[in-house]
C-alpha cells in the first residue's frame, strides 16, 4: 500500500512538468482562441463546480480586465432544476470542468449552445459528454489525476484560461513564459513553520483580493476536504464588512498577497485581522508586504498570473496538514471525483 | 444599557410590517420596472457585498428563471481595482447595497453607467452616493437599521428584488399577496432545541440549492458574525463534490428545503451529510421531506418568494446562539456597518 497522501504528493510535484507542457503547446490553445475571437461575444458566462468554480472565478477578472468583457457566474441549476432557456446570443460560454462528466454543467451548457451561445468546454477530458456538448474544446493536459484532491488540474486549468484569455486579446503568452521554472521554486518554498502554527488550528480563514481571491477560495476547499478544516474564504473586501468579529487568537488566516493592485488592497485587512491576534500566514511575492506571523514567498510575475503559483505552496499545505492530524488525503471520508448532482 | 441582542430582535420582529408596507407600495417597484422592461436589457449583472451580496444571487436566479435573462455576479473589483472598462451596451446592471455607501460599489455602478449600462440602485438610503451614481433607483424601505447584523434590511431587499423582477415580465405580486402575516408565522416558529443541539457545536455548514442557496449563503455569514461560528454554506451540489469530507458527527448542518425543485434536489445531499453522523436541522417549507434531527418548518410559498421567509427563523436562531455562547450580536467584535473599502 502506498504511502499517505503519496498520489497528491506526486501529482502536486508533476505542476512544473504540465505547465511546460501546456506553454510549449499554446498554439492549440491560440487556435481555439481565434475562433472566439472571430466570433466577437459581448458577454461571458462561466459555468462550473467546487475547483474549477474557482479557475472561473480567475477568468472571470482575465475576461474583465484583459478583454474588457462583462463576465458573470452562472449557476447550472437555473437550466437544470428550473428549465431556464434565456437567449444566449452573444454569448461566451465557458464550462470548467476537469472531468467533463458532472451531467448538471453537460444539461446547462447544452441548452446554452441551443440558445445561441459560443460554448466552449475546458476540461482534462478531450472525450468527455462535456467536449462533445459544447461546440469548441480546451485541453488542459494535465494527464490523469488519480488523488481525489484537484491539484494539478486546477493550477493547469488556470494556465490553460490565461493562455486562451491572452490569445483571444493576440497576445503571445510572454507572462508565462518561464512560469515551469518559476513554478519549481513555488514549491520548494519551506512550509514547516506553517503546519506547525495550523496543525491545531480548527478555525482558518483565507482571503484574498482581484485575481488572488480565487487563490484565497481555492486554499480553503482544498483544507477543508483534506484536513477537515473549518476553512471558509472571503474577499477582502467582505471580510472587513462582517465576518472579520469572528476573527480572533484562536483563527488561522491565511492572507494571498502578490504584487500588484489586489495585493495592495490587502494591507490593511491584513494588519485588521493580525491585530485581532489570528496567527496570520501571508503567501504570494508580496508576503514580505504585509503584517503576518508567518510568510511564503511566491516568485514574483505579472499580477493576472500569480494566481497560477500561488496555490501551489498552499497544496503542500493542506497536504501536510492532512498528514500531521493524521489523516490521508489520498483516502478522504466520502469525497466523489465526479459531480453526479443534476 | 439595553439587552443584549436588543436591537437585532426588535429589527427582525418588525419584518412582517416591513413586508406588508413594501407590498402596499408595489407601484414605485413597478413603475421602476417599467422603465427597465421598456429598455429591453439582454443581459443583467448584479453587484453586492455581504448580506446584499446573497440578496444579488436570489435575484440571479429570479432573473434568469422568470426573465429568461443571462444574468451573472460580478466583482466591483475588476473595474475598482484593475481599471476595468467593459462595452456595457443592453445589460441591466443591478448594485445592492443596503446603505448605499459602499465607495467601490459606487465607483463600480458609475463606470458601468459611463459605459452603456441601465444602472438601478436598490438600497434603504434613497439620498445615497449610490443612488445618485445609479440612473434608476429602487428604496427596500425597512427603515433605519440600527443592529450591525443586516436583517429587516435583506428581506426588504429579497422583497424588492422580487416585486421588481415580477413587474418586469408584468406580474402583479400576487405569489407575496399574504407575505407579511406568513412572516409571522414563520418567526413565530420554535428554535429552542436547536439552539440547545447548536450552542456548543463549532464547525456549522448551511446548504441549500436554487433559490434557497441564498438563504444557506446569508444563514452562515449571520451566524459567523453574531456568533462567531466556523460557518460556511455550500451549494448542495459544490457540498457532495468535495467538502462533505469534512462533515462528521462534530459538525451541524442547516439544511434549507422548501417545496420545488430545490428543495427536491436536497434530499441526497441532507441524507448523505446525515448519514455521516452530523446534527442536521431541516428549514424550510419541506422540512419534513429530508432526513433531520430537527426542523423548523416555515409556511408553504411559490418557490421563488421562500427565501423571504426561511431566513426568518435563520435570523432568531443566529441571535439566540450569540446570546447562548456569551455574546452580544449589538455590539459584535470589529464589525462595520459600511464596507468602506476601495
Amino acid at each position: 500500500m502506498a504511502a499517505a497522501g503519496a498520489r497528491m504528493a506526486e501529482e502536486v510535484a508533476e505542476q512544473p512538468a504540465v505547465f511546460d507542457s501546456l506553454v510549449a503547446r499554446r498554439s492549440d490553445v491560440a487556435a481555439v482562441a481565434r475562433l472566439i475571437a472571430g466570433r466577437r461575444p459581448r458577454f461571458a458566462l462561466l459555468a462550473a463546480r467546487g475547483s474549477s468554480d474557482h479557475a472561473a472565478l480567475y477568468a472571470k477578472y482575465l475576461i474583465e480586465v484583459l478583454l474588457q468583457l462583462p463576465a458573470g457566474l452562472v449557476s447550472p441549476s437555473t437550466t437544470t432544476l428550473y428549465g431556464a432557456r434565456p437567449d444566449f446570443t452573444d454569448v461566451l460560454y465557458l464550462s470548467v470542468s476537469q472531468s467533463g462528466g458532472s451531467p448538471d454543467l453537460v444539461a446547462a451548457t447544452e441548452a446554452a449552445r441551443a440558445q445561441g451561445a459560443l460554448t466552449v468546454a475546458v476540461t482534462n477530458t478531450p472525450s468527455s459528454p462535456l467536449s462533445d456538448a459544447a461546440e469548441l474544446s480546451v485541453d488542459i493536459k494535465a494527464g490523469e489525476e488519480l488523488a481525489v484532491a484537484a491539484t494539478k488540474t486546477y493550477t493547469a486549468t488556470l494556465l490553460s484560461l490565461y493562455l486562451l484569455v491572452d490569445a483571444v486579446r493576440g497576445g503571445s503568452g510572454e507572462a508565462v513564459a518561464g512560469i515551469g521554472e518559476l513554478s519549481a521554486t513555488a514549491l520548494a518554498a519551506p512550509i514547516e513553520d506553517a503546519v506547525a502554527r495550523f496543525r491545531d488550528i480548527d478555525r482558518v480563514v483565507t482571503t484574498g483580493r482581484g485575481y488572488s481571491s480565487a487563490t484565497a477560495a481555492e486554499a480553503a476547499l482544498k483544507l477543508a476536504e483534506t484536513s477537515y478544516l473549518g476553512a471558509r474564504s472571503y474577499s477582502g473586501a467582505d471580510l472587513l464588512h462582517g465576518p472579520v468579529a469572528a476573527i480572533d487568537d484562536r483563527t488561522g488566516v491565511v492572507a494571498v498577497t502578490s504584487t500588484g493592485h489586489g495585493g495592495a488592497a490587502m494591507r490593511d485587512v491584513v494588519s485588521t485581522v493580525h491585530g485581532r491576534g489570528a496567527s496570520v500566514l501571508a503567501v504570494g511575492s508580496a508576503a514580505a508586504d504585509v503584517s503576518a506571523d508567518l510568510r511564503i514567498q511566491v516568485p514574483e510575475t505579472a499580477e493576472e498570473v500569480a494566481p497560477i503559483l500561488e496555490i501551489l505552496p498552499l497544496q503542500r499545505l493542506a497536504l501536510a496538514l492532512a498528514l500531521a492530524r493524521g489523516g490521508d488525503p489520498d483516502n478522504p471520508r466520502g469525497l466523489n471525483k465526479v459531480t453526479r448532482t443534476l
